[in-house]
């Protein structure tokens, strides 16, 4: 079985270390958001892909779910004796060899795909993991800034690179508007369609409706090859009990008008691309709403609680791709 | 007083330190070697520029003479699991950050003498601390690469960084020549000139006669500015006993046709540039010698085996540098 998911970064990869279990044999092709990349200290850091890559790879930090095991941040400590910044991004001593593998090979004149699978060559996660684009795309969010922001422009309304906003800024003012910029002009990495158009099903992991899965999406040619395919997707709510289970999707849904329930992120996706949608048992309520709305839908438990209760959500997720198919 | 020296990387950081408590209130410039400088990572290393700086600035670690003090090797151990070299030239965490900031500031287009001046800024080395060039100048080193050797070209004749001659290698092998690549073109930075016009008196410490000082004196305008400066130009000899005190000089020297002893470097300085030089109490037999060479000469102990006989060495040659003034 080939299966193409689409995946942000901890619930994205969490999820596929669940997936894996479920479904040992399949052939997992993972397209992987890249939106949220980010440039530091002269080094393109691409964050959900190395999460992807250290989770199924066995690097990564587990309390944390980003960011490497055993990590140490002297150098980042260096940077900041010298007055240079950002602080308020993480990389440490291990993550930063990646970043400079990377940029590296990048000024090489090597593709990010390419790069990334000479990554992989190394943590061997055991499905195939490519960004969704090899174009420069990068996740803006339009917010007012804090008025007693320490940074400058205190009070002013501008557009902060999403990292700031998630990270520096911790969603603690509404995003007014979210552009995945150069997203327009991007084009699908090479083996992004191919994958979609060979796959048996197509999955949407508990990741960010918006600036995760919302940022694949919205590369011109990938949308339409999923809704093209003729084969299941199937999505996981991120949100249960009208709430994110992990991070802050509930300020970038409300920048596209779209309320924190399970049941408007399938509507917000919409039949014409997803055919199935699994919400929390706590939120059993909705699935007639969400049937209504032409989109397969089974209340189960979705908490990523642990491994075994994340294969069984994966395997929640291929059954209800099976009852599509036989549909 | 007005002190100029030439330093390489260890034994020049060292007499500095010396220098200092000899001469709390003498305004010290020092023109720093980049002969050595590297590429690695795609990083801008200068290991001798960093080794004075980090010498004086207290951030040293004491034992080796080189890297910084409680230092981790996190990122280094990370590169060479993606099978990333060179695996021989040990940049630990802590000291990335330097390069890392370098990069970014000549990336930015600041040339390397701002680039310094800034990284001083923080460790405060209580010298001004001036590369010898703004260029790109690498030391290359013809040598017959060993028969066992593991690397590509065993037993081929080949050009190599000085870095690769001097720490994969360890100077195994002959020297067969010593080039300062790219030195006939460069300029002296900004302020060398300056400062050497300015002096009161000129020291080379016992740093390496051909791959430091040499590579600094190979700077056009350098040498000469030196020779007409018109004040005393004092040298401590690094060969004590017919032997290096540290390092491999003997190595290096034979590459220029001098022997290794303390009246044949004396010599190799020649009269026109040196006028002073410094042995050590073993070697006072040459002493006659280094003065029929019309050099001054006295024999006192330079071995530096603590900051107090350090002092005790400078303030040696600041006398010596007086006699030659009063002559």
């Amino acid at each position: 079985m080939r299966i193409v998911v689409l995946a942000g970064g901890i619930g994205g990869a969490r999820f596929l270390r669940g997936l894996k279990q479920a479904a040992p044999d399949a052939d997992i092709t993972v397209i992987g958001n890249t939106g949220d990349d980010i440039h530091l200290f002269g080094l393109k850091v691409c964050p959900d892909l190395d999460t992807v890559m250290y989770t199924l790879g066995g690097g990564i930090n587990e309390e944390q779910g980003w960011g490497r095991a055993d990590e140490t941040f002297h150098l980042k400590e260096e940077l900041a004796a010298y007055g240079v910044g950002p602080e308020w991004f993480g990389l440490g001593d291990r993550d930063f060899a990646t970043h400079i593998v990377r940029t590296q090979m990048i000024g090489a004149g090597y593709p990010l795909s390419a790069v990334t699978a000479a990554l992989c060559d190394r943590w061997k996660p055991g499905v195939r993991l490519i960004p969704m684009t090899d174009d420069r795309v990068e996740t803006h969010v339009a917010v007012t800034l804090p008025e007693a922001d320490g940074a400058a422009g205190a009070g002013e309304r501008r557009a902060v690179h999403f990292q700031e906003y998630w990270v520096r800024l911790r969603a603690s003012v509404p995003a007014e508007a979210v552009v995945p910029v150069g997203a327009e002009q991007a084009k699908p990495a090479p083996g992004v369609l191919e994958a979609i158009a060979q796959a048996d099903v197509v999955l949407f992991p508990p990741s960010n409706p918006v600036v995760s899965i919302g940022t694949i999406l919205a590369v011109p040619g990938i949308r339409e090859a999923i809704a093209d395919a003729g084969v299941p997707v199937v999505g996981l709510s991120p949100i249960v009990g009208d709430a994110p289970v992990r991070g802050m999707a509930d300020k970038v849904l409300a920048a596209v008008g779209v309320e924190s329930t399970a049941a408007a992120v399938a509507e917000h996706y919409g039949s014409g691309l997803l055919d199935g949608w699994l919400v929390d048992t706590v939120d059993a309520g909705v699935v007639e709403r969400v049937r209504a709305a032409g989109i397969r839908c089974r209340a189960v438990p979705l908490m990523m609680t642990g491994l075994d209760a994340t294969a069984q959500m994966a395997r929640e997720a291929l059954d209800l791709a099976e009852e599509v198919r036989g549909a």
